[in-house]
């Protein structure tokens, strides 16, 4: 009988709108990956804003750019993040900043998720320097004029982008 | 024979220069001490600061402080961190964030480390609000004009902070 | 006959939406009411945003809240802050800071109130960092997922905010 | 024939919403207008916003605000900024900095516009502190409740501001 | 009997190191002293600093700056702020906030002297725009290449400055 | 005779400590040459640091490193910035900035140098995000412990800098 039978295993939960999914999304997904037993990449299904991509699309296009991460688990949530958390069996939240805004609004998040249940942990990691400018509105701005999207996020993102700004549709 | 034995043990790095380790370091200390399976908190040895402590007390105070935490070390080194996180069979890397100005700081930190050696990470805790205010250098300020510091640091820091800052010695 | 007789009372005004008032509005209510002779809590009646609780639902919480503080009023007002502090005899305006985005804000607000009046000066307090995470936002959010808000906001505004969100009505 | 010859005209463009132009934003024309051989005043048409102002209206503005100024034009555009710049054989995006949330904003738009065509130079301004707090939202906020606005807009402005927020229209 | 009788004096402190006092001291000071029945400008006495002017320097250019405003006193202290505080019947602390790494420091001392000493408030007040960019540092620098500093400070401090960046002293 | 006969040389001025030039500053350098006729990096002689490089190193290095821009001069000097634009018959101030820590201090310098002339116009270039992060600080701290800096130098500097920190000298 070992020690490594004790262990539990660590479960985190990545949770955003991801509408849609980045390369600097997908740069935090990688690397939490590795960090992790598993990793649930979980959708916020935020009723009050306005998305461009239903959640089931959303849900979809994280399932296909994140199939070659075996321990990447999709899901969505319509729920405190706490208890989406908890249903889950994880107990760390993984967040991504690039900014002082960011910084300033994870902060807050973090804070009260902690007064909610002190047994969840959040857990930051920086965006890549060469992500650190990207958002899903920024793609979305440059998509709705048909700029190049290429490099900031993945062809099956790029090609949904293209079917929702294009003008037939 | 089961999939834990193949699990790696998880090793982090909390460095600092602990100059003393306050109640706000403990914070994260113990939140990190949950996260992995080993924490060495590595105290920096800069020679260009002038300290109040020496390496060897500040290194002692942890121990003392951190002995109730069975996984958690105290080391000390004076190398590049990524060198020295190496030299422990270590690759995540610790740091707690209190404000705007630690994040720009540790962003710098961070991105610094990641380029001089990828497969090292650094993972960020939020500060508890309750010590978002705290830094060794106010509790020093403090203590050197003999003000009430017991909130802010162990007790065996307050006792070694109230022998440096003694009239007699 | 002493220089008593020449102080004139002085009045502040702390204005704000309050949809609804939490416990990090209270810290500086009950700061700020030791601060002067009379302190007007005003809601401002800002037709383009959409609150969650009525003019009168959030002057009347707010007047239950604070009627343990014998120098604090409840007002509302629909007009330039400057405008409707000289209507109430008053030359303060009080507000509270959170965070560096805050600090932008208020910073704007201050500057651009100056501008209008310079009879008038801006106060500020900084908000007790157990609250700095706390919003009339976060509390809002908790509620509608029938989250604990009992730590952020009194009794009273926890109640309302269980009837807003009850799924009865 | 001189190396003069050989030097191509400089022009830049300085973009923004301008609903309505302030006298922040004249600081910023007059000063660019210096420093590049033809400046354009170009406004984004950006049909998700609510402007109070219509495009036509923010462009003739404008033009009368800038008419003593013999290199600056006025356009209008609704497309990605940097493929407007090079329809006008422009190189140079002029922009003007408040605060440090304008800088995050402004630090993301150059980085995505320099990755979109690295051709093109993002040129940043501080604005005068004097103008630091300014803003058409504030202009907005003051003329609507008909508080005065001459220090803050050119007299045309604020004509325009009183024809709308005018009871009888 | 009025109850104006029963009110207390209320006396106001304003710590710094003011190495000279600038504008922008001045502007806070003069703010300041309309608000409190009294206002003591309190040099800190920073042995760690290597300040240009003495101690007593500094006291007496504070006095001649502000000898117009009959309810303003100047002082100094070596001690906890918060122990010079109580120690001058006072219990407000008054500070100006310029920017965005002011306010984190700012946000830093207020709840350490609030930790210290809840009994005494910190108010802040925004620097005026036009000093926004103004501070003993600049000033000094300006000084030392023999810039014009007239703008930037009061006469006497102007000339004071110049005797020590004279030539020939 | 043609209009351009009337133009003006455009001079810019690029002030620093270059203690050394990292590849940060060379991306500011290299896209400035392309916006002026003439850019001169201009080493500030500042007594009061402690720099690794002395000023001749410093102005050699950075000779070196832009040897294949014909329209780069290096200078240095000792004056107020304004004072050596004049004197060497330019009016344009050009920075990078990378952070939000950055940006103050870049205000504050550019509000000083606007008070003490305003013919001279200050210019922010943002720092390419994959530098944003690189400073000579960071440099100087990866090279004492012998890490690679390869990427973050010029090979001239790199050499430099192990010739600086090599245990032979």
């Amino acid at each position: 009988m070992t020690d490594h039978q004790t262990r539990v295993t660590r479960v985190a939960v990545y949770p955003g709108s991801f509408d849609p999914i980045t390369q600097g999304h997908m740069d935090i997904v990688e690397r939490a990956a590795r960090q992790y037993d598993k990793l649930i990449v979980a959708v916020l299904n935020n009723t009050s804003k306005n998305p461009l991509f239903t959640l089931q699309e959303r849900v979809e296009l994280i399932q296909r750019v994140t199939q070659h991460l075996p321990n990447v688990e999709v899901d969505s949530f319509r729920d405190l993040t706490v208890n989406f958390v908890k249903s889950r069996q994880a107990d760390v939240i993984v967040r991504g900043i690039r900014s002082v805004t960011d910084f300033e609004y994870e902060l807050q998040m973090a804070s009260t998720n902690n007064k909610l249940d002190e047994s969840i942990e959040t857990i930051f990691m920086m965006t890549n320097p060469k992500y650190s400018y990207l958002s899903s509105s920024i793609v979305k701005e440059i998509a709705r004029f048909h700029g190049p999207v290429n490099d900031l996020v993945s062809p099956e993102v790029e090609q949904a982008l293209r079917a929702k700004y294009s003008p037939s549709t």
